[in-house]
């Protein structure tokens, strides 16, 4: 079975994220057709960008770039768990994007997004010339969580309602389509 | 006279963004219209957002929050002199702005981008509705440098064109014309 990677991006003290991040995973487990492998950049830990060389020279300088590298390289594709800041991207995320390069080519990748009104829907529009960039294959099904907190279970769970848990099985599909396509 | 920061963004080991903060200072001081402070993100050192509560809110948790929210609160303008990452913003600079919320508004800025064939301008344009949503007022007037690597001089220094120092003055004028409209 292909690999999904879903990406906890948030680091912050008090992260929504980790609660939509594990209800995903369970979305992703009981779709059934991926090994789903959950990374957390809290402890994926990268410092702001460091290397010395374009990343697209690869031949990394720090082990802490090899280590993600090697992360990166064993998934077929992602999904990204994310929050919007100022209508734009995370530094976290950016920052863990930009310091590879070849690692992300040819892969699709989603979003679980999550945010106010818009549902965290400019992150994802303002990344997706960054995706492409990289020969990422963004897929056109989503999942935006409008004002997020109406969605909070008890005890850090997600009381997802039925366009949540539909949005993630047809990303999901799609997800799955696309990387039997793209995998060499 | 209003205070005109010129912030160099990249932090990076063998950053070029150095030679062409130090050129741009001349530039300003040369110009006249401002007081102008050099900020170096490689000083600065914010780690990545930590803040539990929401920049609007005011109410630092962290000194380091406190410091930066002192430095961007006593300029009046600024000049992000700044790398395009895979056709984006980079890392440093969007920590660097969601850190903090009311300290950029009201205040016009402009860039110093640099990169190949696009000279920066992808990250410039993917920047201005997250510099809008802060109610910064970004200015028309741009200083983007193509191919960096031809206007390099020797020991660091800048050997600049005419388009370049035509559109640092240009958009000196512009931004000092806009900070005296929008100073309280």
């Amino acid at each position: 079975m292909p690999q999904l990677q879903v990406q906890l991006v948030s680091t912050r003290p008090g992260r929504v994220g980790e609660r939509f991040a594990h209800w995903f995973v369970g979305e992703a487990c009981r779709h059934g057709g991926f090994e789903v492998e959950l990374v957390d950049h809290a402890e994926v830990a990268l410092p702001f960008f460091d290397e010395p060389r374009h990343p697209k020279l690869g031949g990394y300088a720090h082990q802490h770039t090899r280590d993600w590298s090697a992360t990166v390289s064993r998934a077929d594709a992602f999904v990204f768990v994310a929050p919007e800041y100022n209508h734009g991207y995370s530094a976290v995320l950016k920052n863990a994007i930009d310091f590879l390069h070849h690692e992300w080519a040819d892969k699709p990748v989603g979003f679980v997004s999550y945010g106010g009104v818009a549902a965290g829907t400019r992150m994802v529009q303002a990344l997706k010339p960054v995706l492409v960039g990289l020969r990422m294959v963004p897929v056109v099904e989503s999942v935006n969580i409008p004002f997020q907190e109406q969605f909070h279970g008890p005890d850090g769970t997600v009381a997802a309602n039925q366009v949540m848990t539909d949005a993630a099985a047809a990303m999901l599909d799609e997800l799955l389509r696309l990387t039997t396509r793209l995998r060499p």
